[in-house]
């Protein structure tokens, strides 16, 4: 690898077919998320109303160098007459490039049935192309397609670019090309970087498929997917490349979300990249390094566990809410000195319920009810770690803060959850509990739920991969595991994440595939805000007693339950009676209730993990559902009530 | 083939895993769409509170049999204890099975790793299990899974059932697991008819894909996918099966879809079906026998071409609409005696605007401006055509009707669209323009507009299979190509449809995945009527004289197509003088200019085939949604405007 001192500073760009909309859309959303260039995908330009000039000037104006343009295709042919057509086609395209002043043009292998097998030739073709590019100032990036029809390999375009030993000539390398075939990139480092002309970056799932699909609908941003992207990027530089990182990424998704959106996803992709190959993201691109000791974003944070969950509601809401968690042996514990917002507490798990509902505009469901608003973690440096999030592109929240209250740092997530980070023994400023008086109430005995186990976030299906990357880059939490079900409103997808230390775990949740709106009979992607005790039993006990308004449990579950597997009949006698669940792997058990849909769009689970469980019992997730849709059926039925 | 004498009658039945909801919502909407059974889901039961007796009391109120319960998976196993655990569980469920009435369970064959691989081993298995099931007076129906650890295809099931020689065991077929593996499904005439317990059936596009995974989300209803059921239910009829036709597909659409609607879907997949297969399809399930010689469902009709496009318009868009026709060289010849409703006529292309706008409540842009309401098709039986529409489901529309007004047989397509049989040039009840008073006017000279060549209806990504099988099965039409290609907003999926004549074309098009509603930044999906002319360039010389507002088409779209293709140097001049854009393939030349957004969401196309041209000049729309969405942006700039 390149000692770091030498390393040129980092400049990225996007293709501007990442992302949606006319090119006049996406280079304005290319330059409000920070890129410093884009790639001109040759569609984008010949569909604009805009010029050459133009689109020169107007990418002048926004702060964009014009990195590439692409993709010329099919240059070599064995039909002499073609070729000649394809240098024809070639000129009228360097006019083009002129004139929006770019000098680098992007040529990938060839795809057609007359399509060159004899590298000599493909060589010598290439040849008498960058002879014409260099007359002109222009230089030629030659690319394998990983479906070329003779050329797929990085290696054997480099063989090629080599034999034709032409200045004007160089290599482009894309990770999706290399990776998706399986080809070691440690080959990288022998090519010298400065035939490296260009460098495209693509992450992708690993998916049993063809590949060409492959590439054209489900590439991602690096970090969404699974390769080995700092691996691969460490190599490039190894190579002694210095141009930009750049973007090329075919997705059904990205390419009709919102291109601003869409943008600030991408630029954070590249940021933590470049942290996780390098070892270090500088900030002086942010203008904060001042800030910072050395000039580097500081490390993701060290999470203890949830501080608390924050529950916005509204009038309606409100009291499902407080009365439910009452019910679950919650106390009032503090109430905010200034704002509409109570403190419920019992061991270290604690909710707030902050009746300044803030609707969500990007969710569906966003007008109603309750929802999951914020959500606190504990960290030892909570300075450093809004610091980070900010780096990786995390707004900050603007508060409105009384005399004295915490200078709480807070972030907002893509899907508008607000991100806090808490200090709650400490002395300082950030200790938020400070905010809050005592009320002197204390949590019921005997339900001994002792913290926040995790949080499910229900997502929109096209928001998945970019809230992991948010929670990756921003809070270090890694994919866990990913899992799909069928339950009774369609199928269901989860991501569960977690913290190395596994002391903060976050699911997310939804449908597979955004629906009509037309026939979403019950709250079926509601949030979840899970608890942990030591003693579920006990707890679901508490709970009834209590009148709290767990979700009934069917006795055909509980038979079917008996049918395959092995419980002792006392305690399955006890578990239809509590309506505790139970998730049994060859890991241990994990033991559960839930409570009804609170006011809309959370409700809250209780369990507790017996041997070395891992996962949040989702497998249950379609009984909860069919329970929840009952008890909407039943609240229907008698009108107005608590669930 | 057996006589069609002999032949039972024929009998429904769908898999509750087909269809989204609880249990109860499932059986509700296969009862109302006709079905005579279900295959009870296991998963679907154990979810419900519904007990077993009052699943089988609710089933015999809507008069559904109960065929099947299924699955019991793994019986088979090579660890002894494993086996008794698997006898037990088995025994559970004939509890269930007699509770809920019904004695066929399916058991499918084995995934798990202790699966036995010894035929006579799985064979005495099995032997046991269907003693034990005898004695309860129970079947059982064994199903070789396509990816089954070691019994995966339908030869192997059935040497195992011969070897077992048990009357309580049988075999299942399913189509999904026999033909994606490319299994003969002739030798299925080879098993005694008696033997073969249950049939289910599936379509499935063709995937290059994991084979589970293609099975668990991708099915589809017979009809709708790519696989030969009319051949394959042909041999299992020959064999002498005489047990229901019965759905088990697994879709991810279907599963989160409003099931009354999904099962009228999947009810008329099978009545289609049966109808290829076995060549007629009796109406006395529907108990209209008595109107049709033979009692049989007429053929699908022959359509001579579109009589006529209407659009429906608010106050806001019926100027843009009409002046529109106007300035395209149509005329305002005909006024409806009693409602509304104008006839503009060109040659034999018709358009009725009707200011009566119907919202389309399932149409998400309904709200708003003009849309293609209804669709004439010109056939020289109406009644016959209307009778077949329903009795492949469809409902007829009920009208209102002026004294001496003409008996218009409509039927509503699954989006909506009304859809009229007409014959213009009757002297009878069915002569539709009678019913329109002549104003007079006529075309303007020049313009040249001969017919409508095809229509394109936007439908959500979802409703693409229903709509094909509606447009098979009611019209005749028959998938010619499906297009993916990406547009400015997003990838678009198209699926041209025509009857065998090419009289009759009709496009699908949307996006291929529902969008948020966040960024949809012009009208992107809008439908499009387009008119067939004989000289592209008069036409387009007439509009732009006339002023009519044809969507510009970038300079740099003609400097690449200039790049790419060889057209002569005057022709080019003159397409960008006129915006007439240009498709050429090997097969033909396909000359075309499209009009303006019109009120909200429709446009007009003109266009020229010239050669062999298969297609509708799809690969031009993003260079259209381009100009649409400046178009936009320009009338936003200016106000109210035409567009």
């Amino acid at each position: 690898m390149a000692p770091a001192t030498r390393r040129p500073p980092l400049r990225t760009a996007i293709a501007t077919v990442c992302i949606s909309g006319t090119l006049e859309d996406k280079l304005i959303a290319a330059a409000a998320a920070g890129f410093d260039g884009v790639e001109i995908f040759e569609p984008d330009f010949v569909m604009s109303a805009t010029s050459a000039p133009d689109v020169r000037a107007r990418c002048a104006d926004l702060g964009l160098s014009i990195d590439l343009y692409q993709p010329f295709r099919d240059l070599d042919s064995t039909d002499p007459d073609q070729f000649a057509r394809n240098l024809r086609r070639a000129d009228r395209k360097f006019d083009v490039m002129e004139a929006l002043g770019t000098d680098l043009v992007l040529v990938c292998s060839a795809v057609s049935p007359t399509a060159v097998d004899d590298n000599g030739l493909i060589a010598d073709q290439l040849h008498q192309l960058a002879d014409r590019a260099q007359q002109r100032g222009m230089r030629i990036s030659y690319e394998a397609l990983a479906w070329g029809t003779h050329v797929n390999t990085y290696e054997r375009s480099w063989d090629i670019v080599r034999a034709a030993d032409h200045p004007a000539l160089g290599i482009c390398l894309d990770s999706f090309h290399i990776l998706s075939r399986g080809s070691d990139p440690a080959g990288i480092e022998a090519i010298p970087g400065e035939k490296i002309f260009f460098l495209q970056l693509a992450d992708a799932p690993l998916m049993n498929m063809d590949i060409l699909q492959w590439s054209r609908h489900h590439r991602l941003f690096p970090g969404q997917g699974r390769f080995d992207l700092p691996a691969f990027l460490r190599h490039v530089l190894a190579a002694g490349y210095t141009g930009p990182l750049s973007l090329e990424v075919f997705n059904d998704v990205f390419r009709q979300s919102d291109p601003r959106r869409a943008a600030v996803d991408a630029h954070r992709s590249l940021l933590a990249l470049y942290e996780w190959s390098v070892g270090h993201l500088p900030l002086d691109r942010s203008g904060r390094s001042d800030r910072v000791p050395g000039g580097f974003a500081p490390p993701v944070p060290d999470l203890a566990g949830f501080t608390f969950a924050e529950i916005c509601v509204d009038d309606a809401s409100a009291e499902s809410v407080t009365q439910t968690l009452s019910r679950l042996g919650f106390a009032h514990t503090g109430r905010h000195r200034t704002k509409p917002v109570q403190l419920w507490s019992q061991g270290a798990a604690r909710v707030l319920v902050n009746r300044n509902r803030r609707a969500d505009p990007t969710d569906p469901n966003g007008s109603v009810g309750a929802g999951v608003a914020a959500i606190g973690f504990e960290t030892a440096d909570p300075t450093a770690a809004a610091l980070r999030a900010q780096a990786m592109l995390a707004p900050l929240v603007p508060r409105d803060r009384g005399p004295a209250e915490a200078d709480l740092s807070a972030v907002a997530a893509p899907d508008g959850t607000q991100v806090f980070f808490c200090r709650t023994g400490a002395d300082d400023a950030t200790s938020w509990i400070g905010d809050f008086a005592d009320t002197g109430q204390a949590p019921v005995p005997g339900a001994g739920l002792t913290a926040i186990d995790h949080i499910e976030l229900t997502q929109p299906f096209d928001r998945y991969e970019e809230a992991t990357l948010f929670l990756r880059s921003v809070l270090g939490l890694e994919p866990e595991y990913d899992l799909e079900f069928a339950a009774p409103f369609g199928l269901v997808r989860i991501r569960s994440m977690a913290n190395g230390a596994g002391s903060v775990r976050i699911g997310l949740s939804g449908s597979v595939l955004r629906r009509s709106g037309q026939w979403i009979p019950g709250v079926v992607e509601p949030q979840n805000v899970a608890f942990a005790t030591s003693d579920i039993f006990a707890a679901a006990r508490a709970a009834q007693a209590a009148g709290a308004p767990v979700v009934p449990v069917p006795a055909n579950f509980y038979d079917d339950l008996d049918a395959r597997l092995t419980i002792d009949p006392d305690r399955l006698a006890q578990m239809r009676a509590l309506n505790v669940l139970l998730d049994r792997t060859s890991d241990g058990d994990y033991w559960h209730f839930y409570t009804a849909v609170l006011g809309g769009r959370v409700f809250f689970e209780v369990l507790q993990r017996d041997g070395g469980y891992r996962g949040n019992g989702e497998l249950d997730a379609p009984v909860r559902m069919s329970g929840h849709r009952r008890q909407r059926i039943d609240a229907q039925a008698s009108g107005p009530a608590v669930v």
